[in-house]
């Protein structure tokens, strides 16, 4: 059977009495559900119905001879006015009554278009299809490691060429370059490259600032790869460190390796976060960790699991997700490391390879 | 009195009994109340909370010392479980009791999650910060002119590296990083490099295909200047260009030609794609050309006004949009050109100033 109908036959699985069928908005889930993660552009969101095992991807006209070309597993429909109103028919003519819409995604607009033109009861779902997604196939891993090794390699030219008197932003325009030069669609995510007090926020944009010895210099970015989201994060030192700026760095690195070494199938999201968060807790920096531990990453940069203080999510072989522990001081400056991992079935193996010593470049 | 708070005054002004306060959740419009068209990554969706000219920025802790350094025009809230709950007490606080959300970008289960903690009758609202948004200040005419000409300088690298036997991919690489080298934030939107065949898919992705001489290449770009947006495609022929290429090539640039002349104040979206298509029908061309005339461009790359035939919309002297009408024969190639035009007083002026001549390259 082919990968495409099973992931579409596993859906049909999941479908309850309540969402017999359903309608997917979410761009990753639809590029899931067809294999075709890198067929569309990003903006490609459908929609895809779909009942039992047999789909209809409805496109609009810039669509579709791409559509038809990709042997999707799928009928494809182009819309012209409303990709509702094309809906109308193909429910009509399998008779369906009853239909689950992607609530997390739908917006309140779409959906009151859709109670006005379709004659089915609609039911919100929830993460149907995430749940599908967030154990991933050996296929999946294996693009996950390559958007990882991107990576990997990108950090090397960046440890070559950051210095004090260069510019974050032309820093971030080198990462991102480089990553597309190496083959990625293009940056998961808005490239970070904080130096000095910058660094202390943990989202920030890579402005205008000119890096300066001394400056820590957090990095985080990735790749997007066949359709697959890389993130990783360093923080390196310029010119020379100072005792605090080590101590600060072998604090975060001692939570990450907790992380690591605890990270095993059944430990739940919220255990999960506790072995770094404890010991930053312990140290007396708790309040300075101000985000979760993690997230997964796939189709989406951000997806399934959560690593955090509030999830419930218990951690099973095949999932892939970051482990991004920090500590922000404002003002004097912020260290974090994160990396891309795997479970497998008796721990975890991790995707990027970049060391984590402090490097003071 | 500060350009911000004029922006948030005009919101007031247009807020009505139905709507006499606004969850703000669409990216674009926050950035633009708040004046701060790049102090975010793309990420950040607040939520924004309007009522009079008062506004409160709700924030997760990895923005909050980001939004409270940017001197913004709101009250800055960091919530921790929920936005939505962190809202309440500043809704109880103003006795408010009616309260707008936008419609088209609030999801059903945001919508879901409001109606739970909030104690107020919540309307849909459409368009109101769009409408403020549609017609450009100086300022902003300025950014998007300056994205403008980055896509332009980029074009004219573009002519000196194409060649048969190159990779789509590669020269959409080469795009990408001179526009963010040039001082882009990245690209608009991901860019399309499509050769020979692929030219005549409208929206394709750059891929594994190497350009032949013979070939017409589609190239569609823009760089993202200071949270603003640049969208342009020029179509090129490799080596030699064939008497049906160089036809169906002026067929496109005729149709631009007529459009950028009749374009003037009170011309709706409908007439103004009419001014395209009607000669394109009239050369029995019609159904090769599938998609609307253009769009609006701005903090966000498809934006508000729609030029095409379903759109009632007048332009006003201010509006910023595209022009890009284009002919895509399956199997033998498609001819796109398109350019960013600001409306004046008087008629428009073309902000993308890179020739339309057929360049054989």
């Amino acid at each position: 059977m082919a990968l495409e109908e099973r992931r579409l036959r596993a859906l049909s699985e999941a479908l309850t009495e309540d969402v017999p069928s359903l309608i997917v908005t979410l761009p990753a889930n639809i590029r899931y559900l067809l294999d075709a993660p890198a067929l569309f552009d990003p903006g490609f969101s459908g929609p895809l119905f779909v009942c039992g095992a047999e789909a209809w991807l409805l496109v609009d006209g810039r669509y579709t001879a791409q559509a038809e070309a990709g042997g999707l597993p799928a009928n494809v429909v182009e819309w012209s006015e409303s990709p509702w109103k094309s809906l109308r028919p193909i429910l009509d003519g399998a008779a369906i009554k009853r239909c689950g819409f992607e609530a997390a995604y739908m917006t309140v607009a779409q959906y009151n278009q859709l109670k006005e033109v379709l004659d089915v009861e609609l039911t919100p779902a929830r993460g149907l299809v995430e749940g599908l997604r967030v154990k991933k196939e050996p296929s999946e891993i294996d693009a996950l490691a390559k958007a990882a090794k991107l990576g990997d390699e990108v950090f090397i030219k960046v440890l070559e060429s950051i210095k004090p008197g260069r510019i974050e932003r032309e820093v971030a325009a080198d990462i991102d370059c480089w990553l597309r030069r190496a083959g990625a669609d293009g940056p998961s995510f808005e490239t970070i490259v904080a130096g000095g007090p910058n660094s202390a926020f943990p989202h920030t944009r890579a402005g205008e600032r000119r890096l300066r010895a001394g400056d820590f210099v957090k990095l985080d970015f990735g790749g997007v790869f066949g359709g697959y989201h890389a993130d990783m994060t360093r923080t390196v030192v310029l010119g020379s460190a100072t005792e605090e700026q080590r101590e600060l760095y072998e604090h975060v690195v001692e939570a990450e390796a907790r992380a690591l070494a605890g990270l095993a199938p059944g430990v739940t999201g919220r255990e999960a976060d506790a072995l770094s968060r404890d010991y930053f807790v312990s140290i007396g920096k708790g309040d300075s960790f101000g985000h979760n531990l993690g997230h997964g990453v796939g189709l989406d940069v951000h997806e399934q699991p959560t690593l955090g203080p509030k999830s419930k999510t218990e951690l099973e072989a095949g999932m892939v997700f970051t482990v991004e522990p920090g500590l922000y001081i404002p003002g004097f400056g912020g260290v974090r490391i994160e990396d891309m991992v795997v479970m497998c079935e008796h721990g975890i193996q991790v995707l990027t390879k970049s060391t984590k010593e402090l490097l003071v470049v």
